[in-house]
């Protein structure tokens, strides 16, 4: 009796302990709800029970209090959009559209403060021209009628002075023959729009062209296929600096079920 | 042997037909070469060879002259984008994307002149105030910001007033509060984005409001599901307007290599 009482007093003590320390985690970590990141001021909301968002309607998803203050902590992401007059409109509006959706501030940069027009269609106002756009982390830079021909010396130079701050270059369709131009792939691996593979070989004989792959991945320069393929890259880069579930949140919020992560190449990460 | 030549030459004659019936569409209606609608002049140029477009670069794909003819005989499609301040950008820019790339005439309109912020990144200067919009045979409008919230009454008044010659109507997102306050969704099948399925269901009921669809199609009247799911309605439209293979080489020639014909519910064609 006095054994088995011992075992049970041992018992009691493990199952209280086991308790205690699965609770705690929890009391000082408590399960919290908050909206989808939509880019508004309700995102660093937060409730105490699922629901929707009483701000922007969004249903609300399930996080701890720590990992919410640690998301909310992180510096924000700059992101400037290089817009060349006759810019392809979804080439840099789906980047555009998953950038903000996961929080990171986007501006847009052109050669000069006048309006340019994408596509023959849209007409856009520049946030910055190149001689006062604020230095950013990541440089995007897309196609469009002027994408895969000459481009314009003072932009040329003005990109490769981008070079100190820049963490991240992305390219989407032939936005490469840009970054190529002004050296940025060089010894990498890059891809471009589906018709224009052989013309960005000739260009850039240092860079493996690669045909049929959605995205190119070089660690800090990510050139993606043509057109929609922009979504693809930009939503792998949102999975590099925040996470795979943070992308698929993101992707969720835009209703792009079709995105498969990293359906592309990966050279280096 | 009298009988066995009469036989010979009779089936030389019978040979002969059937070489020259079927030569002769193809004499008549000869193999071209053409390259994908890009919007551009090149659109109406057509190669006796296979290559690449010496314009665009894309690759030219294979067709006969008098296919060629009927298409560019059609009547050019026009398309009324209706952007309101605060308009997500992916929800336009995808449909405008493809509407592009098939050939057809698109403009915007917002209720002023004034430049407008798309999603608080992107400003944008309307072709067109509510005074002064020429007609279109297609309506689309879109979410965002102000998209699920209350219309300014001068635009809703403007859409119903277009009713005349729209010969189609789109919205995307949460753009189907647009045209169901317009009075367009009445007794029909829609869709918006998935947060939003409840509150389209209150105000609207007389609509029937279906979740986890891509887009509902009632013949005339289309709506998507939210942002990137503008994309497929646009395409499915084009589809309608141009057949299936039309609507497969903008799908390619945009790199939408995902879209999937007619996922979503049509109603009525």
């Amino acid at each position: 009796m006095k054994k088995s009482g011992f075992l049970l007093a041992f018992l009691l003590f493990v199952f209280a302990i086991s308790t205690i320390s699965a609770q705690s985690p929890a009391a000082k970590n408590p399960i919290v709800y908050v909206c989808p990141p939509c880019n508004s001021d309700c995102d660093k909301l937060q409730f105490d029970k699922p629901g929707t968002c009483p701000h922007c309607g969004m249903k609300l998803v399930k996080t701890t209090s720590g990992d919410l203050k640690k998301q909310l902590s992180l510096k924000p992401v700059t992101i400037c959009f290089y817009l060349q007059n006759g810019v392809e409109v979804l080439d840099f509006a789906g980047p555009m559209e998953i950038f903000s959706a996961a929080g990171f501030k986007v501006f847009t940069v052109s050669k000069t403060k006048e309006p340019i027009r994408s596509q023959g269609i849209l007409s856009i106002i520049p946030d910055y021209a190149i001689d006062n756009a604020p230095p950013a982390d990541v440089l995007v830079v897309f196609g469009g009628e002027t994408g895969s021909r000459t481009i314009d010396g003072e932009v040329l130079s003005w990109i490769k002075a981008q070079k100190p701050h820049t963490q991240y270059y992305l390219s989407v369709c032939t936005g490469a023959f840009t970054l190529g131009r002004a050296g940025i792939l060089d010894n990498l691996t890059a891809t471009t729009y589906h018709t224009q593979i052989d013309n960005l070989r000739q260009l850039l004989p240092k860079t493996k062209v690669m045909a049929n792959v959605r995205f190119v991945d070089n660690g800090n320069v990510i050139t993606t296929a043509g057109i929609s393929a922009g979504m693809d890259g930009a939503l792998h880069l949102v999975e590099k600096l925040r996470g795979r579930d943070f992308a698929k949140s993101v992707a969720t919020t835009i209703e792009y079920d079709k995105w498969i992560a990293e359906q592309g190449l990966i050279v280096k990460r």
